[in-house]
């Protein structure tokens, strides 16, 4: 069974894939979409569903999952944020992949043990959970905790 | 210069496209794109991307316009909002269309020469500035007044 999970951003979208058979669980890939601050909103979008059309079609994930996002202070950047989201869900429902939502707390829960835990121990857990594993950055680190959830929570 | 315009929701996308030449401005056709509310949601934001990317395919609009998207009363609605948006600008942004935003308020002082204007007021300002237009319902209509007022404010 293999699992992508989604850190979607406008400006970074992050993305992992890990294999889930029982309760093991290992690293297939991972990597991030950066999108040019310079290009307008739609072309930035629409990178984001191609590039992520193109992670699915070559790992072929059996399912996906995302974090559920909520309105944080800055309702600009959460409007950002929900239409990048919206555009990385587009691209996975292109795909026949439907996104299950787990709460940002559940993901950490799953990674380290508590819901509290700070970004820091989640990428340091990631490297006991997911040997070998070299996120592309702190979203793909952060996609692949997500996949890691998934795989529990499911 | 055809103008297409866009009201983005999950539910029920309305599109409009109207020529506009110097200060003369016709319909040319819209309809709305509805989603099935039983379906997963990547699959419902899917759809808004494939049909839109046949509104565009079909017409050949040589800009879009939409209006801006505040974060309101209910957050989970805005967020919807903004993902439905996010998957319609992909859409534009696969066909290298720009999406202008214009403001509420400019869109109904467009229309009806005030900001504060009534849903009912735009609508009927629409049938005089679009003779013979039939709006396929309320989103399409509100698409119409975008593009109009695009036509106007650029």
């Amino acid at each position: 069974m293999l699992i992508l999970g989604l850190d979607p951003s406008l400006s970074c979208t992050g993305w992992g894939v890990v294999r889930a058979e029982g309760s093991r669980i290992a690293h297939v890939a991972n990597g991030q979409v950066k999108t040019d601050p310079k290009a307008p909103i739609a072309a930035r979008l629409s990178h984001l569903v191609t590039a992520i059309e193109a992670v699915i079609a070559e790992h072929g994930p059996d399912r996906a999952a995302a974090e559920e996002i909520f309105v944080n202070k800055n309702p600009q950047s959460t409007i950002k944020l929900a239409q990048a989201r919206g555009a990385v869900l587009a691209a996975c429902g292109a795909r026949g992949l439907e996104v299950r939502e787990h709460a940002a707390r559940l993901v950490k829960k799953a990674v380290v043990g508590t819901g509290a835990a700070e970004k820091a121990q989640v990428q340091a857990m990631l490297k006991v959970l997911l040997p070998g594993a070299k996120p592309a950055g702190a979203d793909a680190a952060d996609a692949l905790a997500v996949a890691i959830a998934d795989a529990h929570l499911r």
